[in-house]
């Protein structure tokens, strides 16, 4: 069944613009027909369109499940954006169709892309969760300076620093990894984080890490870093 | 240092074209100058530049280190590549970063892309080695019938074959994987591998297997499996 997203579907009955297109337009749906409406905070709506307006698509609700995400233990990543953008997205892609919590962008020291805007991002994460079954947004912020980030006392307990210099005493990740329990990774620019930045993080208690022997770009860092979390889950 | 790739530089002591343009032309590199290269086998060469020519660059061998894989147990992967180019050739580079043996191109009864040219994937893998700090290029193989794959008696004896029809029944792969063996996984096309397809690898002792709740998109898939192989081979 198609699958749509629309935020405020049980206040609006209605779909938003562009996917109100997207059903009418080039799906050509059409009264009577059966849809399914995730809201992005866990809420799967079963509807029938009741007005097929390529603008204004109304729907009647038939029922709604609760559709949380099927893992335990949040996974939040925060990640230098790197230089090219396709690579950003394509991250972000990749994070959100195997299943990742929160993804914040990071300023740093050495942060080859000192913007970015998050709304193309927040368009991806949208077909992301979509095309991957699931019913639950990550929550994309906008970027932070990482000693922001650092000093959130709100973060998971679990706390680790990918960080490249092996003059840094590293741990294997998946050594330490506690798959029940809530963590945030931070991974670096291509220009790794400053000393400073890992002094205080590990004062935070950021724990350094490494993934391997494998030097990885940055987006590849953090997709194999949401891979080897669920990878570890589903091995517990 | 830079780093070049070179299939042939014991006997030839020359950099290819391409590498010879990128040390001359690009880096602006000199005689005397030191570089490492690669040939694609597992040796790492630290030469000195003898002739700056931007087409035949000379070089003097200083010394050869063997520098194999750091993973026990191959990865090889098999995959229908998907319409879109740039998700196969995406998947070949984040592959290759984190370390595969294999990449074998399947043509199956629902593929979308009946056609591959492996020249451009082959660039990218050399890349992705180079970047990543390998010395070994991961096999590529041409387009090959998924029934000719299934019929190879050399393959693995770990094998598995990844298959979104819940009706079928299926084993988690993390639960399966036995990190220290060589193992080969199928991913199929985005309509799937055909009942038939399936029921012939059963046959050739490949086990029907999940990546878990999400859906994933043909290439999320292929990295998703090559991650997951890595985490639970550090893990172990």
């Amino acid at each position: 069944m198609h699958r749509f997203y629309a935020p405020d579907i049980a206040e609006t009955i209605v779909l938003p613009e562009t996917e109100s297109q997207h059903a009418v337009r080039v799906l050509r749906l059409v009264e009577g027909d059966e849809i399914e409406v995730v809201d992005g905070l866990g809420h799967l709506y079963r509807c029938r369109i009741s007005l097929a307006h390529s603008k204004k698509c109304g729907v009647e609700i038939i029922d709604c499940l609760l559709v949380p995400n099927h893992w335990k233990g949040k996974i939040n990543v925060a990640v230098a954006p790197t230089k090219n953008l396709d690579r950003m997205e394509w991250m972000a892609e990749k994070t959100t169709e195997m299943g990742v919590d929160r993804i914040t962008p990071l300023l740093c020291r050495h942060s080859e892309r000192k913007e970015l805007k998050t709304e193309r991002l927040g368009k991806i994460l949208v077909s992301a969760m979509k095309q991957s079954l699931k019913a639950v947004m990550p929550q994309l912020d906008e970027m932070t300076p990482i000693m922001q980030v650092l000093d959130d006392e709100a973060l998971p307990c679990q706390r680790f620093i990918a960080y490249c210099d092996a003059a840094t005493e590293r741990k294997q990740f998946e050594h330490l990894y506690r798959p029940e329990d809530d963590a945030v990774i931070l991974v670096g620019p291509e220009g790794d984080f400053s000393p400073e930045e890992v002094a205080v993080a590990v004062e935070k208690g950021f724990v350094p890490v490494t993934f391997g022997e494998s030097r990885l770009r940055t987006e590849t860092a953090v997709m194999y870093a949401v891979a080897a979390c669920h990878a570890l889950k589903q091995n517990k």
